[in-house]
């Protein structure tokens, strides 16, 4: 029988001896890759972070004292060790535990995460309420290094060094966000890390100092002042010190009683602590130390190989736009591309390895790509910006005021729109038509499927203007990908099969759906006329309005909120143009869909040929009786 | 004959001497005094960098060489060095210059902006392009210490620091952002600022560590290594220079000569270089040194006495929600206010008079604002964030990320919802309701005046999730304010007058409007229902279709954007509910709109009562004919 499933978790910990915390961390990380080799997720991440997992709950008394785990992919031991050991071989499927902390499933998830650099906001405010409330718990946010690029990491960091709040910042540093890290502070940190010989001439320089008579009186008689500026060559971390925390680093994540000792220092000291700990991603699991990358985020593998147990059968939306963007950065020498520290999650890897001068990888840092985007833009490049749907909301504001009301001409290829399966509501993509369509000037275009997601990226490069191309995560349907890439220059609303007794208008996923439908209605006796919808705004609305006055009916598939959607485009549509026609929307209801694989998922709300088959059904009968 | 209106400008500013210079800076700051004693506008920021823009323009050759103005509400001297000395006088007019940097105006303009944080981002993609096509032209961005510590400024410095970015980044560094700074990086620069000592002491260790022969060639024997260290002691500016930045300063910012000195140098240098300059807010107008907060933004003013011409009669709606959000904390301990930057613009200042200790002012950082908030809301506090609605979108992802989707009782007060008038198009809020109406589980209120407003906060500090009230900028209707406050419980669609011939539907401002629509409506011979929507999300919904069904036609009337907003949220329900009636929507166009005064705006999109009026009378002759 294993030590983890003898303990009471995780209250246990702290009476442990080294030789028990190891051998828990052991027996966690050989759950972590068991589950994951069948149920995927992310795997690299959790892995690193086991042994700094433990050393933090053998110190902490959680759920009174607190952890925020940053991005909080990393939380796997978390959850084994706070109670969830049983339940954690369901990870990450429907009804199973989420692949990231939630408030919902345990009071140890004391802030739900899934997106990047938010922890030290979170934990700065759950800190000061544990402050003005008195109860003495300890607030530790826990950090990759690569989150630490996001501006809101900056933000926070930069109010809690101003409010002096008890807080443990702990960096979790493994040099890598999904990808390699890059940017000024990773560069830094990498400094940190590696300079064995500044530390000991630091040693040296700091003995020196205090034994120089002259410079000792100095110090005397400036009254401190001069140790500011010494401190500055002797404490490493300065940039953190100067941001207002005690930097304490840099200590070995795996060495857990190093660990705890630091962390125990850290909490006793009541202020804002900077705690910088370096791991190993995939520590303990050989296939993703040496692959870090293909591990973040992975899908169910063979334990003994580490080879992917499926492989796709047909191209990505992702790897045809990623191939498609290197086609026509050769044709148009102004293309260039930009990802935050998702090349290849995005695709945007094999412009890299074509073109890598003509490829900006900013890191976590959606704003600043936005606003880096509108700034190459105004000097006549031809920027492409792809983010997954989720992170896009990270840059809303960019979107409008730099890009769009300067009407520039970046293209953003919106990776992840709709479900995206079992990373959850944190992760899907369901909002992005409804908060894109507001804007002013933007043109958004919805790909039916991967061939047309190249010809549209070709048409919106050719734009004037901002544009955003939608597509979905996953397989494509399997249609051919021609080269060269031509623009597809509508028209904007294709029919794909005709008939009378409904209109069936679909946009992306929804145009195979709606296919399927009219199939299924077709053997029920109804015929359906099929239009796809491939550019939402601006929509053609005169061939829009003709095909809707030619059928008694309307209904719409998007996999997208039906609150300020496709559909709801269509109604705003017939209202100005004052054709009323009864109405059916599918697409994602108005809540957050849970997580689970994205078939069931579909099923779930509904977005499913037969489904929709049924539902038109009902109402061309209803509408035939009237 | 002033020395201004003689010159060809920019370009003869830089054989100018320094008597020269020094006289166009004072008459372009007596143009810039007199101009908005009579416009209004932002006085403060624009006075004080006169001379570090008389500076720049000496030395750059701008439109080749490129400055960003950083919110750019500074850049009024900017705009009279380039051209724009005869339209000056119509600024912030509609039809007239625009109050902040906009492309289309000049070609000296290089990148619009009005939001903070934003210059750093768009300067390295301007400089950028400029490196990759050769063209040799220098980029400088100019952003004050306030916008310093918006996180996409920081995003920005780490990729200029790591791709070694040509480009000029001046801090204007005058202590205040709008009321004065607050966070850690501000008290740094207040260090770098105010400390001789620390400086005098690091020439003094600099001098001797380079006399010391053992400390010499201890340095010689580590290849530099230690130089790393010692220049952390000897350099101000550490935590830019660690960020990959060369920097320079303090310089005085109103001694044109240092100032043009210095950019020199940093120009030549070709690499990221971080110009420290400290101006006074509001120089050479003594009422705006000495109110600073006051004369950032303006209203017309007496240039003798800095008296505003007319101050309003009636309450504001933000004075409104400052005053019931004090008498609310005072009911309930757990509530805290959080403000970014903004606490007198907000109304966030009378809390901060009343409970100091339950006040926070984040600084502008709005995406920490709502992570701050989201963590004191997760430990059993009940904050409420006031943010402007155009700059909601900057913390779009946090409030679904972090707060919605955790379902935490966070409230959000949105000021300045529709239009704002002289600002422009960067501060209207015209899309709030439609990018917030999409993220499920978020209340939206919109009260119709004051009075409502001050119920519907008592009503969002009780729900048990996230909500937002939305209100307009300026005065409100002159209504009650009753003490104790009352939260409102409904109903949450209020009849206001009783007619039949058509059913006006309206929120916020559009409310007052549709009762004068009716009553002109009434002298037609027409009667028109006229309803008042307080809850926009969720919508009443039974309550609206019962009203509905009960009139032939309807019309919705909003201060938002047409696309996806309330109008589409009555659309939306008419459809679900299946009722099909013809429907006229008012609201903000598919544009973004200009800047001018809100009254010539509203005429110009049509929220008027008379054409609100005439439009619905052709409907209902259409539907009385059919």
């Amino acid at each position: 029988m294993r030590l983890i499933d003898q303990l009471t978790l995780p209250d246990d910990l702290a009476a442990l001896d080294t030789q028990g915390l190891r051998q828990v961390a052991f027996e966690v990380r050989d759950e972590i890759i068991r589950v994951i080799s069948c149920n995927g997720g992310h795997l690299g991440a959790s892995l690193g972070a086991v042994d700094l997992t433990v050393a933090l709950h053998a110190e902490l008394r959680s759920p009174n004292d607190k952890v925020v785990w940053d991005v909080g992919h990393q939380a796997y031991a978390h959850k084994i060790l706070t109670g969830r050991l049983g339940e954690f071989v369901g990870i990450r499927t429907l009804g199973g535990l989420s692949g990231f902390p939630r408030r919902e499933e345990s009071p140890h998830d004391s802030f739900g995460t899934g997106h990047s650099s938010t922890s030290i906001s979170a934990a700065v405010g759950l800190a000061e309420a544990a402050r003005w409330r008195g109860d003495g718990g300890h607030v530790v946010a826990v950090i990759g290094d690569g989150a630490l690029t996001g501006g809101m990491a900056f933000e926070g960091l930069n109010q809690a060094g101003h409010l002096r709040t008890p807080l443990v910042v702990v960096l979790n540093d493994n040099e890598m966000s999904i990808g390699r890290n890059v940017g000024a502070v990773s560069a830094y940190l990498s400094r940190l890390r590696t300079d064995p010989t500044l530390a000991r001439v630091r040693r040296d320089l700091e003995r020196f100092v205090q034994q120089m008579p002259g410079i000792g009186e100095a110090i005397y008689a400036m009254g401190g002042q001069l140790k500011e500026g010494v401190k500055a060559a002797l404490v490493p971390g300065m940039l953190f010190e100067e941001l207002g925390f005690t930097y304490l680093g840099v200590i070995d994540g795996h060495d857990i009683e190093a660990v705890r000792h630091h962390l125990g220092r850290a909490l006793e000291m009541r202020i804002p602590v900077f705690l910088h700990v370096q791991t190993v991603k995939g520590k303990g699991y050989i296939p993703a130390e040496e692959a870090p990358d293909k591990f973040h985020g992975c899908s169910a593998f063979c334990v003994e190989t580490g080879e992917p147990l499926q492989q796709g059968k047909r191209i990505s939306y992702t790897e045809t736009f990623g191939r498609a963007l290197v086609e026509l950065a050769r044709e148009d020498e102004r293309v260039v591309g930009i990802t935050a520290a998702m090349a290849s999650g995005t695709g945007m890897d094999f412009l890299e390895e074509t073109f890598p001068d003509r490829f900006y990888d900013v890191g976590i840092a959606e704003q600043h790509a936005v606003g880096f985007a509108a700034g190459l833009a105004a000097a006549g490049l031809r920027p492409v910006v792809a983010l997954y749907s989720t992170f896009l909301q990270r840059a809303y504001d960019q979107v409008i005021h730099d890009v769009c009301l300067q009407n520039l001409p970046v293209v953003f290829a919106v990776d992840r729109a709709g479900l995206v399966g079992e990373d959850g509501p944190t992760h899907h993509g369901a909002f992005d038509l409804s908060f894109l369509r507001v804007i002013p000037g933007l043109t958004i275009f919805c790909p039916k499927d991967e061939g047309e997601l190249q010809g549209l990226l070709a048409t919106a490069l050719s734009l004037d203007g901002p544009s955003v191309i939608r597509y979905p995560r996953g397989q494509g349907l399997g249609v051919p990908l021609p080269r060269p890439i031509r623009p597809l220059e509508g028209p904007w609303v294709e029919v794909l099969r005709q008939g009378s007794d409904a209109l069936l208008l679909a946009c992306g996923t929804g145009v195979r759906l709606c296919e399927e439908a009219a199939a299924i209605l077709g053997e029920r006796g109804q015929s359906a006329t099929v239009a796809a919808v491939p550019r939402i705004k601006p929509f053609d609305e005169s061939l829009l309005l003709d095909l809707i006055e030619r059928h008694p009916l309307v209904v719409t598939v998007e996999e997208n909120a039906l609150v300020g959607g496709f559909g709801s485009a269509v109604l705003e549509t017939m209202q100005a143009g004052g054709v009323v026609r009864p109405v059916l929307r599918f697409g994602l209801p108005d809540r957050f869909v849970a997580h689970g694989s994205s078939d069931r998922l579909r099923r779930m709300v509904g977005l499913t040929p037969a489904f929709v088959a049924a539902e038109t059904l009902n109402l061309v009968k209803i509408a035939a009786r009237s």
